[in-house]
C-alpha cells in the first residue's frame, strides 16, 4: 500500500473529536434549517446565524436530488473499476483501515443565491445559506487510485452515488438514473480530495451521504457525490445528465457558447448580519460580518460599502487562512442617518479575481457570485 | 356623516403610539426577512424568531405581485363608484379626517406552507412565515360605504390596487392587469374591515401598501388589497384573475368541483421553536412554542405531540383571546431519549374545526393548514 500522499494544503484544524466541547461553535440565533423543498429534502443553513468557522452538522445545508438511499455499513461496498490495473471492491471496514486524513472544506451549492435573481428562475430558490464549512475525515482518493493502478490513457474519474430516481419534470430526462459526475484526472489526484466517512468528527448522517461520500474541496458541492458506491476511471469524457443538462454553463470560445460542467467555486463574500430589512439604530455601532470563500485559492481581501457601492472600505479578515475554508470577516459601522441603506460586500482572491455586479446569463442559474446587497432600515 | 359603526370584535390593544417603547417587541434571533423572490419582492418572516404577539413592521412578510407602485400622499386619490348613490373621490387628507379605529389582525398568505408540500409545487415556496400580526389603523369601510350610499341591488364590492403588470408565465393571462379582488357585501359591511393608513402606529411603508390599503381581518392576505385606489360596488359577481386562475380552489357540490375564491383563513398552529433539525439536549427541559390562528372565530385549544402523532398533550394558550389575532402558546418538554423526534402541533377553534393530517388537492396550493411537523435531533 502506498503512503498517504502529500496533503500540504490540508487544514491545520484539529479533528473535532480532539477539541474541547467549548470550542465547538454553538448554534445561535436560528438553530435549524430553512426548507426550500420538502421531498426530496433541500434545506438551507440560515446564514444570518453564522457564529463560527465550523458549521454545526445539524445546520449544514442539505441538497438532495432523490430520496435518501437506505444504506447500511454492513451492506455497503465501494467498487473501483474502469481503466485500472486491479479492479477493487472494499467493505466499510476495509476502507476504515486505510490511512485517513482530515480536511476542512467549505462546500457551496452551485445554485446558491438563486432566490435573489430576477425573474424568478426555475430550480431550487436558495438565498445565501446553501453553503457550509465542515471538517471531513476519510481516505485520500489518491490512496485508492494508487491501489487500483490508474492506466496511462485515463483522463477522468466518474463517481456514482446510490441515490436514484426519475427526473419527471424534465422532458430531456434520460429516465431513471443515479446521481453521477466526473472529475478530470488532475483534480482527482489532488491530495485534498477525500473518500469521507466522518463529518465534524462524527459518522456521516444519512442526509450527508452515510456511510461514505466524496468531498472535493474547492469545487461546488455537486462534485462531492454522496452515498458513493462506484468509482470508474475513464478514458473518454463523461457527459452525464448532471454535467450537461444540469450543473453546466456556457463558456464562450471565440464567441461560440460551449457547454461546460460547473466546477471550481467562484470568489464570493456573503453578509450574515445585518439581515435583509433588519432594523438598526442610528448612531449605534454595528458589527457587519460574514464569510468569504473562493475555489482553490485564498481570499486576499473583503470590502464593504454602506452607500450602495459609492465607496468601499476594507473589512477585517479574522483568524488565519486555511486552505479550502471560508474566511470570516467583520466591519464596524455606525449608521449615521435614518432611512434605508444598502450594504454591499465583495471579496477578491489572491489571483485578483473579484465579484461581478451582475450575474451573467451564460452561467444560467449556477455560479452566482455577483456582489451581494442587503437593504437595512436605520431608525 | 354617520357614526363609526359598532366594532365590538375589534382589538383591545392600545395603538402602538400609546405604548411604552419597552412594550414594543424587539426583533430576536433572526431580525430580518427571508427571500423567496427578489423581483417582485416576496419576503418571509423567519417564524422561529417569533418573540411576541405583535410582528415588528420590519419583519412583517411581504407579498408583491408586481413592482411596488410609486405613490405619494399628494397624488393619491380613492374613488368609490359603481352601484352607489354618490360617487366619491377622497384625498389622503380627507380620508385622515374621517373617524378612525385600530384593529389587531393576523394576516396569512393563502400559500403559506407551500414549501412543505411534495412534489414541489409551482408558485412561491413559503415555509411557515408568510404570516404576521399587526395593528392596523384606518377608516372602517362601512363609513365610506355609508357616505357613498350602497344601492339595494349591490352584492359585492371590488377593490383595485395601483400595482399592475403582465403575467407572462401564465398562458391564461389576460395581459397587463391591476391587482383586484372582491368581497361579498356582507363581509364588506363588517366593522373590522378597514381602509388603513397606519401599521403598528406608523405610516404604512411602501411595501405594505403606502399610502393606503385595505385590511380584511379573518381572511387570507390576498383580500387586503395594497396601494388601494378604487372601490367599486357591484351588482354582479366579480370573477377576476385573482379569484379564478389564482387564489381560488375547488369546492365539491354534489361531487362536482366548483371554482371558489379563497376567503377565510383556516385554523392552524405553527411551531416556532424548536426549528427544523434543531439539536436539543436529552433530559434538558425545552420550551416548545408557537402561534395559532383561525378565520373569524377564536382558538379553543392547541395540542402538541412529541412522538409523531401517537399521543397528544395540551399546550398552554398565553394571554387572552383578541379577535382576528393569533394566540401564542407554549408546551414544556423534556426530551428523554436521544435520536430523531417528530414534534407536531394542532389547533382547534371554537367551532370545533381542526387541522387535517393531509393537504387536500382540491385546495390546490392554497389554504395549507395540515398539521405541521418538525423533526429535531436530541443528543
Amino acid at each position: 500500500m502506498p503512503d498517504v500522499p502529500e496533503t500540504t494544503r490540508i487544514s491545520q484544524y484539529a479533528p473535532a473529536e480532539q477539541r474541547a466541547a467549548s470550542e465547538v461553535p454553538a448554534a445561535s440565533g436560528f438553530p435549524g434549517l430553512i426548507t426550500r423543498e420538502n421531498e426530496p429534502q433541500n434545506l438551507e443553513f440560515p446564514f444570518p446565524s453564522l457564529a463560527g468557522r465550523l458549521t454545526p452538522t445539524s445546520q449544514f445545508y442539505i441538497r438532495s436530488h432523490f430520496p435518501i438511499p437506505d444504506l447500511s455499513v454492513e451492506g455497503w461496498r465501494l467498487t473501483i473499476n474502469g481503466a485500472v490495473e486491479h479492479e477493487l471492491t472494499l467493505t466499510y471496514d476495509e476502507l476504515r483501515q486505510l490511512p485517513a486524513t482530515t480536511v476542512s472544506a467549505t462546500l457551496e451549492c452551485a445554485g446558491n443565491g438563486r432566490a435573489r435573481l430576477a425573474p424568478k428562475p426555475k430550480g431550487l430558490l436558495w438565498e445565501q445559506g446553501a453553503v457550509g464549512n465542515a471538517e471531513w475525515t476519510g481516505v485520500p482518493l489518491t490512496v485508492l487510485l494508487a491501489r487500483a493502478g490508474v492506466k496511462a490513457e485515463a483522463i477522468e474519474v466518474v463517481f456514482e452515488g446510490a441515490d436514484r430516481g426519475e427526473i419527471n419534470e424534465d422532458p430531456k430526462s434520460p429516465g431513471a438514473i443515479h446521481f453521477a459526475r466526473s472529475l478530470p484526472l488532475a483534480k482527482a489526484q489532488q491530495g485534498e480530495v477525500l473518500v469521507v466517512y466522518a463529518m465534524n468528527g462524527q459518522p456521516l448522517p444519512p442526509e450527508h451521504g452515510f456511510p461514505v461520500r466524496l468531498v472535493v474541496p474547492g469545487w461546488y458541492g455537486m462534485a462531492s457525490i454522496k452515498w458513493l458506491t462506484t468509482i470508474t476511471v475513464s478514458t473518454v469524457p463523461f457527459d452525464g445528465y448532471w454535467q450537461t443538462i444540469e450543473y453546466a454553463y456556457w463558456q464562450r470560445t471565440q464567441g461560440h457558447p460551449t457547454m461546460t460542467p460547473v466546477a471550481e467555486m467562484q470568489v464570493k463574500a456573503e453578509i450574515a448580519r445585518p439581515m435583509l430589512h433588519e432594523a438598526l439604530a442610528a448612531g449605534v455601532p454595528y458589527r457587519v460580518h460574514g464569510a468569504a470563500w473562493t475555489g482553490e485559492g485564498a481570499i486576499a481581501k473583503v470590502e464593504v460599502s454602506t452607500d450602495g457601492g459609492g465607496t468601499w472600505q476594507p473589512a477585517t479578515l479574522l483568524e488565519q487562512d486555511v486552505p479550502f475554508t471560508w474566511r470570516l470577516w467583520e466591519y464596524h459601522w455606525a449608521p449615521a442617518a435614518a432611512g434605508r441603506h444598502k450594504l454591499l460586500a465583495r471579496a477578491t482572491d489572491e489571483q485578483g479575481q473579484t465579484q461581478p455586479l451582475e450575474h451573467s446569463k451564460d452561467r444560467r442559474t449556477y455560479m452566482i457570485n455577483r456582489v451581494a446587497s442587503v437593504e437595512v432600515l436605520v431608525q
